[in-house]
């Protein structure tokens, strides 16, 4: 049986399936199975990226352990949108084989907070979220509770990021080192039997010796490490997110995975799942080469 | 005839209705008045957050020159809500009355972040939309464009916001001053006629000396200022947000206005409308005092 606080839950399901892996649902009409590309208007698109989701979730469950889906895709499709991603996120918590992020990295504070939070927990179903932490910890506790965890974004991998995150501070911190260590003081009161916290921290693939700096200012947060694959990380670049004893991280792959299909590839859910398998090797070589 | 420039817009908006005042829209059922207060359900809870939001519009259109609505109090309400939100930036839009501000503080990068504009563009009609800095220019730029705008988040007044924003940098400015900056300087490629740019910044309305810094820092930026009335703010507090001229920001009030009415009144709208009213008045007479 699964333990209900979030962060064991997630680092049991990790156990069972032999890595630390997560796929990213980030589903774009264009690129979808020639079988499921959509006529105009957001009903047919969002119909579409519903079916899409559900046949990729089918394809990778019993692989990995998590999947993280992406709102913004769900959301470009209006009303229509978001009731395809709460049946998506409803199917996906209905196989009972994964812990389920919701990307949707929410900012806001008070009762808007609270909303937010209230949307992942009902219509929404998700046992994780995204959030940001630039309005501190009034935008981020609400979305914790003992079964519910959230990452909180602090380190992304975009070039524009660092002109914020990267800014050195007076006391020699750099900016994202300064959320680091406030997401860090604001888990320490939901840390399980695991030794992790139900806020774990959204870290970014790409700059090794920044996130090693984050990994030891934050030793109970399970890093949330978007970018693997098509975005251009490879194992080596997302070892230092992994604490010493190869706990830590879940490294999470979208377009490599959902689109490992081609135009000659008659059943595109079996290129999915070899994807997903692929992944979850890789990631298991390169945490076995480093132990 | 209206610019298309969504400062210049928004700015003809201010001079015509003679006060630099905006409405926030953030519907609770458990505020509402009686006659609307809905059954159990996110189906009927949805209903009643549109009916009465729309029904606040009607009451202070020619009034106010904007409205903000907080997306979160209708995703609270799953897909049900996003349909109710979707109609009430059609009907906003559609009175003409007012520049729409969707206030969903979107923070993410790349296609993502170009998938929520596309949101904000189309399904959820807004002229002008909340977005993350965090991320930096990557997380902001896709929200802004000729004839929309995009208020960034710099400060804000929550007391957890300190906690990142008001971390002091090597180079002696804070957080929330380099974020400025940062803005200021995204925003340089779309300074209309007006001399402000599409892309404002949010600034609370609480710390006098903070938002001297950041309106010194950022004389082209429009800055939307929530937490009037309701929220502990006064004239006074607004006042170092705005230019020496008079003009550079759009002061919200959100409770002090929608809940502007008693278990006792008949006609709750009319409440609303009055209390719109003093908002502007107030507003107006703060900035006289001062000129």
């Amino acid at each position: 049986m699964l333990p209900s606080h979030a962060a064991d839950r997630l680092l049991s399901r990790i156990e069972s399936a032999g890595a630390p892996v997560c796929v990213g649902l980030d589903p774009v009409a264009e690129r979808m199975p020639a079988e499921l590309r959509p006529a105009a208007g957001d009903a047919a698109a969002a119909a579409a990226v519903e079916a899409f989701s559900c046949g990729v979730l089918d394809a990778v469950a019993g692989i990995v352990p998590a999947v993280k889906v992406q709102a913004a895709c769900f959301e470009r499709h209006g009303p229509d949108g978001v009731a395809a991603l709460a049946r998506v996120l409803a199917h996906a918590r209905a196989a009972g084989a994964f812990e389920v992020i919701l990307d949707f990295k929410r900012g806001d504070i008070g009762i808007s907070a609270e909303h937010y939070a209230a949307s992942a927990h009902g219509p929404l179903p998700a046992g994780w979220t995204t959030v940001s932490a630039y309005l501190g910890t009034d935008g981020i506790l609400p979305f914790v509770a003992d079964d519910r965890g959230a990452f909180a974004l602090v380190r992304t991998s975009n070039p524009s990021g660092d002109a914020v995150q990267s800014l050195r501070l007076a006391d020699g911190r750099t900016v994202a080192e300064a959320v680091g260590d406030l997401v860090a003081a604001a888990g320490a009161a939901t840390v399980g039997a695991s030794g992790f916290s139900n806020l774990g921290a959204v870290v970014g693939a790409t700059k090794r010796a920044d996130a090693a700096a984050l990994r030891a200012r934050m030793p109970a947060q399970l890093f949330l490490v978007p970018g693997f694959g098509a975005q251009g990380g490879g194992v080596d670049d997302v070892l230092p997110c992994f604490r010493g004893d190869g706990r830590g991280a879940l490294v999470t792959a979208s377009r490599s995975v959902i689109y490992a299909f081609g135009p000659g590839d008659r059943d595109w859910r079996a290129c999915v799942r070899r994807a997903a398998e692929d992944l979850r090797a890789q990631v298991a070589a390169g945490l076995g080469a480093r132990a």
